[in-house]
């Protein structure tokens, strides 16, 4: 039995009992989805996005009705952000109406701890996206996503590509990996997009895509995050994808049958090919589709301790 | 019994046992509204709307919710849409997240029939607005309107007058009046706003609103669309108003006790007049009070198939 | 028993009894809100927001969404209004959708009222702030925090400063505390920003914070509505904080133990210093709090004469 999350703010933060208690409950939610409808019926999620999204806004929400849940959508545009209130304003007063979970995506690194640590007890809040730093959900759904293809971790070599860099996603999943036991995570990006210590940490970079790819068993490409850039000299959409995008050719010097994943939007013809993106070794829309029982596994978790059914769900 | 409905598209796709189907349904939960109350609890609705819309969209939603389903709206602003993701993408985006329908309005010709093209089969598709292509339901609840004023369609003067160019509802309509065995359509519409010959297929036109309007049952006005409009030498409000606009003097050409519709928005004073959009012959807020029906007897036929009390409700 | 409500446009129109029973049961509703959950499932709300705004959309959505109800937001951006429809039309089309309630923002003064004048009978509307005439439900919401914390209204001292001029919060809580009997009033506010005469009436009038604050056991502190100005000359920030501005020192002139009250949302450091916003005789967030219940009572009230259990509920 997983000790109680209080909040999902980042990987590094979960023990691994509480990762593999995540990963157990969304593979049963997905078997058994009936079961899980209503239980958290009377419970209130707050989606409080400062970012656009479309997949993890939606996923959330999704998750949560598909829970039973209430979901109220809070985008800075039409608020009262546009009237001077902070951001930790918006959250004490939404907190102050007495909802379960509050969902955050924010630009800046670390707004979802901050708003957690003056949390009231009782309020929850899930990390869907804080600046470079961290992106813990999508993280649990690329490792639900792979552990339906690869038994074994310790013999999974997986590659990373693209803007890692500005990439909350690469930081979450790469921590997530190393918890997990993978075998070998080779980390590529062209030169100003490269990761920082932290990420790299436990990795082996290339900064080369033919080189990088050379064997692995799972591919995982990134877009470049031009919302986050300033000031960078990046080449063409064309010159990117030359260099960097995965098209057909540049996946057959991957292990035969490579697994293709995008964590979206993809940019296509630019970090990806269509050939590749629609093509038969691709998890895209899995890991969507498996976003969705990921979540419910989070939100189940956080509430969990004060559900009957509980201890039943997660036998 | 009708054959199932996999997608709505246009009111060409149906066959007739399917439109009298939608139709006798809608009139069905419009008498008993209770009876259908959470008979569709669990399934999911995606909104996916690239245009602006307040009837439509709200209708769909309110639609879905007195059916117990749960509901996500999806807007191009604020989405993924700003990073660049396509039409198609977001589309299987949300498709993987298992909604059972998604309803879809866009600028674009096809753009709904291009995704039934592409989704899972278990996933309907509903064309809430394609370019100047169709606007099925709108079709579905103009007819149900005029069926509860008019028994016997054989005998029926119809006229639509305004931007017939653009309108998909236009279109949608008087397939759905040919279908129905209308005794007469006539278009009117001012010369760079004429219809296409699909449209115009089956029907008497017109260049004068005048003549046009002579000894009609109902005479349906469309407001000029604006927002797809390129170029075009329009004349001002006032001018267009004195041509082209009805108000009580011109309605007065129609048969006594003509009928008067609008899609809406309306733009009160262009192609309509206050008097006459407010004035005891306009079912303007009956279509619009239908629209929730038939956006009902749409979603419970599409969703029908797997439905236990299904049956029943058609009997 | 307190007469049926109608609509809830103002503090004006309500007669002494559906004061005290709107406060009274939003108390009940408070002390035991699992009994009123889902007390108007099937029923419908539109939120018809022409304003930006977080605290008072989210907190009606709530407040119905806890009582069970369907909830539609409508928002000027991506509606019809982009295709010239009026404010007039937009409700009309609405109402003719047969929601149970629609709840109004807009920027006129008035324009809750025109709307109830034309509604069809069953449809209850609730002004949430029009123009700088009326915000009802904030005074119901301010008022049982204030009974939370004083017994006897008749020796409470309360001051309201800052932009009294556009305030319509300020309005309804002067006619407010005036029926429930409030010792003293006090006004204070600089130059341009005077309250105007219906607003003052029954009051004390300061232009000096310091002066105006002395002995009093409530401060309510207003932000400056910048949306709402055209054209005065008002200081900088800095300079408006130093004359007007609610820090340590000018609470310590209060009573001891005066309550600190803002309707938000706050500008920190302009017309409140953080020290005092977050300090221990601020009620700020449990007005956030105390507005969900004080709108479900509202919403209640609104639909009870024809619910079941309401006798119940306000015994």
């Amino acid at each position: 039995m997983a000790k109680p999350l209080d909040h999902l703010l980042d990987i590094a933060s979960l023990d691994d009992d509480q990762i593999h208690s995540l990963l157990r409950m969304a593979r049963q939610i997905k078997s058994e989805p009936g079961r899980f409808r209503n239980l958290c019926s009377g419970r209130l999620m707050i989606n409080l996005f400062y970012e656009s999204s479309t997949r993890t806004r939606f996923s959330f929400e999704i998750a949560a009705k598909r829970l039973g849940m209430d979901v109220v959508n809070f985008t800075a545009a039409g608020s009262s952000v546009s009237k001077g209130e902070t951001l930790l304003d918006s959250f004490r007063t939404l907190a102050a109406m007495a909802p379960d979970i509050i969902v955050v995506r924010h630009p800046d690194d670390g707004a979802a701890a901050g708003l957690a640590a003056v949390a009231h007890s009782g309020l929850r809040v899930v990390n869907a996206g804080d600046g470079c730093h961290a992106h813990p959900s999508q993280a649990v759904l690329d490792a639900l996503t792979l552990s339906e293809h690869f038994e074994d971790f310790s013999q999974l070599r997986i590659l990373i590509a693209g803007d890692l860099h500005h990439s909350r996603v690469t930081r979450s999943d790469v921590e997530m990996l190393r918890r997990l036991g993978a075998g070998e995570i080779r980390l590529a990006a062209p030169e100003p997009l490269r990761p920082g210590p932290e990420t790299a940490r436990g990795t082996i970079q290339f900064d080369d895509l033919d080189r990088a790819i050379e064997g692995v068993d799972v591919v995982m490409m990134l877009r470049i995050q031009h919302e986050r850039q300033s000031g960078l000299d990046l080449p063409s959409a064309e010159d990117y994808h030359r260099a960097w995008g995965l098209n057909a050719e540049r996946l057959s010097r991957a292990a035969p049958g490579c697994r293709v994943m995008h964590p979206g939007p993809m940019n296509r013809g630019v970090e990806i090919s269509s050939e590749v993106a629609d093509g038969p070794q691709s998890l895209i829309l899995e890991q969507v589709a498996n976003g969705v029982f990921a979540r419910m596994s989070i939100l189940l978790s956080l509430l969990g301790g004060e559900m009957p059914a509980r201890s039943g769900t997660q036998a």
